[in-house]
């Protein structure tokens, strides 16, 4: 199937490939849209069918190059992925805003702070796609948003336009640059700003050997936006040492446009500057003062580079926050990518055979888990949302193996709560009580109840939210009402 | 960890092993013993932590040779196993003896038949290990019992004893038996019973390259059994064409005990035949009539077959029966096999270092549905047990987009009965009653529930359970009574 849809070699190095015993080809499901979409070709034959939705909650592989961050990014890991067809593209429409809705739905009653965001489609493919990032400092996206007019994309996705250029000033000339490679070190040994610095990047070509991509010194490239030009091979891969000395003549990390013989594109931003500190393509020097036209022909320009806080917005034009994300959710529009090339058809309402339109939808599960202790935690451990919590309170008995008392009242109290549905923690170990309200808090059961002997003497348990820093003494009755409430 | 404990060698092929991007070594957990002791290394330190158990429900993957029967014996599957860690084997044998009381509870109210039997340990190891099996026609493990001494083993653990000989009757003689291979084309050739024929396999020898095992011609050899054999080579392998050829001089199909010139291994219950007939180590013909000691000198004997049904209860001596069973469930007493190699030790109560005492407990939660239905069905479908079923009630309404009346009333009796905490499933598809009574009895759901305009006017519902074949018409009341009460 995975030969079928194309993916097989498309896919790359994430996908686990192995061979079983009977040394035949097989690959652990990165994601499952050729399974369902099987599934669906040999379920579906008529539009009356339509339209309908298969999913699975269900272990997943990727042969990520680098795990980390504990479940955050991980070989194997939950997904709940969900699979829509339509008949057409306006009832794909229609489901997946549905699906959009019901995501909403559900990472608001998480608890959580998200953003849904504009996203590139990678290895799924498809038309549209969006993110659900949950927002946390320790995020590994990067998301650029305009409150105003409600623009929010994967920064990646964000497109940049052309600036404005001025003119030029100064007159080009050569400085000794001793030992200055990187652009931070030019602009410290220069005194200029990295953004007056111009970097030119050797990329492989599609049809030639190398492509020079030129940007501002304090720009990032975009290596989708720069395998997009037809001049540069895609996915875009950088020369490396010997090859940029062989591609251009110059050895690398002296490279500049002015004098270079090979093609140049230009980011927008780039194309713009005037008076420019560049590569002269000569070990120990570089070029200032340099200015297009005057000094080396204007390059085609194009959007090459990531977005940075203070670019306009795409669409009201006020200037662009980021914040950092985490992807829990990702929805496709993925059209009749999968359908046309395994051949998913039905019957029409016309009895015309039609292919079907499709849509994914994922949310990674063990991700959500991670992602809500991120955006929820303090010093002491985690902070769970009520919604997200493995258990709703936590009962800390004192000196539970020296007093009847006290085990009679907690195993009364945990019976009651129980009866009302409270999902409850007993911590029976019996250990110090610092220990087990330190251990409470970095569990981060969103309710602590401490039932002690003092407290049974005066009538009272002594509660205190996780989040709050002051115990509040309460009849039992009174805590079942603040529990049952939230 | 799997070099650690020993198994990244002795596993065999069902593991399945691969390389990541990085070519290092990598395999699929098809049982989880080492990462739990690995788990059980770092968090135990002394006697007071136990006992404990750790469990998980997640899937297993192991590269089967033959993958058959849907989810019966499939690579991926859903497996609950547990790991319980110990001061000693008393305690060892405690905690075995209530996760078998618990495992005996859990298939109890599965509402399954099953049976409690030794078993081999197999891959997995340690010292003993008793498999729970459904029974059903249909399974693949064959087990022996006998009801009046309570004993029950898989078949292949079960040991056989020497037998009586008689004394010999006939004289050897040579006949020819043209184009005769097998035991059943050499018993129907010659009229006499298959237990009246010696096969002589022959199988690589640990110190030579060829052993003979002796076997009455109606039973089968045991691997476990023969292999256990010093002079065996283990894992058992039966020597093929050529090599049968290079290590007896003998052309394969033609092999017999007499003049045979390697050493030679008989069954108890081979080593007990007078007057049989075996293979003449020539093309073409046999010998009949012959005896041990007067024709060829009395080999060893050793237990070497599988059981057969009559064959005497190693516990009381009375005839054993054999049933088909379907593993569900495999407990195991793995003693320090994996604590002792993987050095899991705790501080016991004199401060003296302990290794941990082990077991381990496995439920496969895919295969359990699939042996349930086996065990329950009919020609017309699955009949779940209650507890296992996906629903407890179908409703079906009759005529569903024409009539009002059936559509607020079958709304109502969901809710209602949803309010009773029954799980019910709607077949909204308004499709011919035929078509939506036999998806119902397909599905297997224990209750169903038809409403129909003409029932709703004599003030019923047309009721019928999926095993029973008669109709009741009961009020809404009466029903709710009917399924609460189940």
């Amino acid at each position: 199937m995975w030969k079928e849809s194309g993916r097989w070699n498309e896919f790359g190095p994430e996908l686990l490939r192995f061979q079983d015993r009977h040394e035949r080809a097989f690959c652990l499901g990165p994601t499952h849209e050729e399974v369902i979409t099987d599934i669906a070709r040999r379920e579906l034959s008529s539009y009356r069918q339509l339209p309908v939705n298969y999913y699975q909650i269900q272990t997943k592989f990727r042969d990520e190059i680098r795990p980390r961050f504990g479940v955050m990014r991980s070989r194997e890991f939950i997904m709940k992925d969900a699979y829509s067809f339509h008949i057409d593209e306006a009832s794909l429409d229609a489901g997946y805003q549905r699906m959009r809705d019901a995501y909403t739905r559900i990472f608001e009653r998480m608890g959580l702070k998200f953003r849904i965001v504009l996203a590139d489609s990678g290895a799924i493919g498809g038309s549209r796609s969006e993110e659900f990032h949950v927002l946390a400092d320790s995020g590994e996206d990067a998301i650029a948003y305009n409150d105003a007019d409600h623009y929010a994309a994967n920064l990646e996705m964000v497109p940049t336009r052309p600036g404005r250029s001025a003119p030029a000033t100064e007159a080009m000339t050569e400085v000794a640059t001793p030992g200055v490679r990187t652009i931070q070190e030019l602009a410290d040994f220069l005194a200029v700003e990295p953004s007056r610095c111009l970097k030119t990047l050797l990329v492989a070509g599609s049809e030639q050997p190398a492509v020079a991509l030129l940007l501002r010194g304090d720009h990032e490239l975009n290596p989708i936006k720069a395998a997009a030009q037809s001049a540069v091979a895609s996915p875009l891969r950088m020369l490396r040492g010997a090859e940029v000395e062989a591609a251009s003549g110059v050895p690398p990390g002296c490279v500049g446009p002015v004098g270079l013989d090979i093609p140049i594109i230009a980011d927008h931003a780039a194309a713009s500057m005037a008076d420019f500190v560049c590569g002269s393509n000569r070990l120990d020097s570089h070029l200032r003062g340099v200015n297009f036209e005057r000094d080396l022909a204007i390059p085609p320009s194009a959007d090459l580079r990531n977005a940075t806080a203070g670019d306009p917005s795409p669409e009201g034009g006020g200037p662009l926050s980021i914040a950092r994300g985490i992807e829990v959710g990702h929805i496709f529009q993925l059209g009749t990518k999968y359908s046309e090339s395994m051949g998913a058809t039905v019957l029409n309402d016309t009895g015309t055979e039609q292919t079907l339109a499709m849509g994914c939808y994922g949310i990674g599960i063990t991700r959500v888990v991670a992602a809500a202790i991120e955006q929820n935690h303090d010093e002491r451990g985690i902070i769970w949302p009520a919604s997200l919590a493995p258990f709703d309170v936590v009962l800390i008995p004192i000196k539970l193996s020296k007093s009847p008392r006290v085990q009679t009242a907690v195993e009364d109290l945990h019976n009651a709560l129980t009866q009302q549905g409270i999902a409850v923690l007993l911590d029976d170990r019996d250990q110090r009580p610092g220990a087990m309200f330190a251990d409470a808090d970095l569990l981060g059961i969103p309710h602590r109840v401490v039932i002690s002997q003092r407290g049974l003497d005066a009538g009272t348990l002594e509660y205190k939210g996780r989040s709050e820093s002051d115990n509040q003494n309460l009849s039992e009755s009174a805590l079942l009402a603040l529990l049952t409430a939230g």
